[in-house]
């Protein structure tokens, strides 16, 4: 969910903006994950409201809209960190993707107990351990690494092509 | 979690008392979803705190918290149909069995998607999509059925002598 379907560097980079007064650059993020690239990135997902505000990512809905006539889709979320996310998380799903019913979700910790064909996701550390066919979804914080077995997109039109 | 940690029975049993002033036997619902063997059923699970003040089922804190130095325990609890439900279980999980970190918290709708070598559950719908070892925790909802490929236990002792 988090930078695939929601653009949680664009949030940090506008709260980031709103407390120092200048917009950081990509290029300045680039490799570093986001708790450690924006100063106090941690106390941003802490407060109320990080997660049920954060933009939507480029064309995902229509996209993940096709995929869910075509393919069983769920959307599994790294939540239960951060306790007060998943209310925040379920009601934002609930507004931009109402097409995504309660029986396909899933909020967890590791994703390690995760069974499916096709992953789609940002961190190497879920993608790793996953089985089935791995897609990498470029972020700034993984953008220097090579994908190794794993297939890199940069959008969701990418995807859109591989998987429509 | 419902039915195996958490006792909803009893939670029923006690909600119901309070709105009809009788409590109803455990033999009145035997075999019967418990939506649909309490008055109000719904209603119950809908108020605030229906989760969050379960009872804890015997045995399960001292058992499990030996099964998790043995084993790679998840929590995995169907959640997302009823929202509010996902901070009260985290909260409660919190409360009452501390051991369980936020890493072996799942919370979601269908089961289908989780992969381990054993399940606990209470529901059929649950057990028999699943591909590892399945135990079927006695509740009075499925008490009268025929356990099949599954193997029934009635109480915590019975899975700590399988499992410990």
């Amino acid at each position: 969910m988090d930078g695939v379907l929601a653009d949680v560097y664009e949030q940090f980079f506008r709260l980031d903006e709103k407390t120092t007064g200048t917009r950081k650059t990509v290029a300045s993020v680039v490799g570093i994950l986001e708790h450690d690239a924006f100063q106090n990135g941690l106390q941003h997902v802490l407060s109320d409201g990080f997660f049920r505000t954060a933009p939507v990512m480029k064309d995902s809905q229509a996209i993940l809209q096709q995929l869910n006539k075509h393919y069983e889709v769920f959307i599994v979320s790294s939540a239960t960190e951060f306790p007060k996310s998943l209310a925040e998380k379920q009601a934002w799903l609930g507004e931009y993707f109402p097409f995504i019913s309660w029986k396909q979700m899933v909020f967890c910790g590791s994703k390690t107990i995760i069974q499916a064909d096709i992953m789609i996701d940002d961190h190497f550390k879920n993608l790793d351990y996953f089985n089935g066919e791995t897609i990498l979804f470029t972020q700034p914080h993984n953008q220097l690494a090579d994908a190794g077995r794993h297939t890199r997109v940069n959008t969701w039109e990418e995807i859109s092509k591989i998987l429509l």
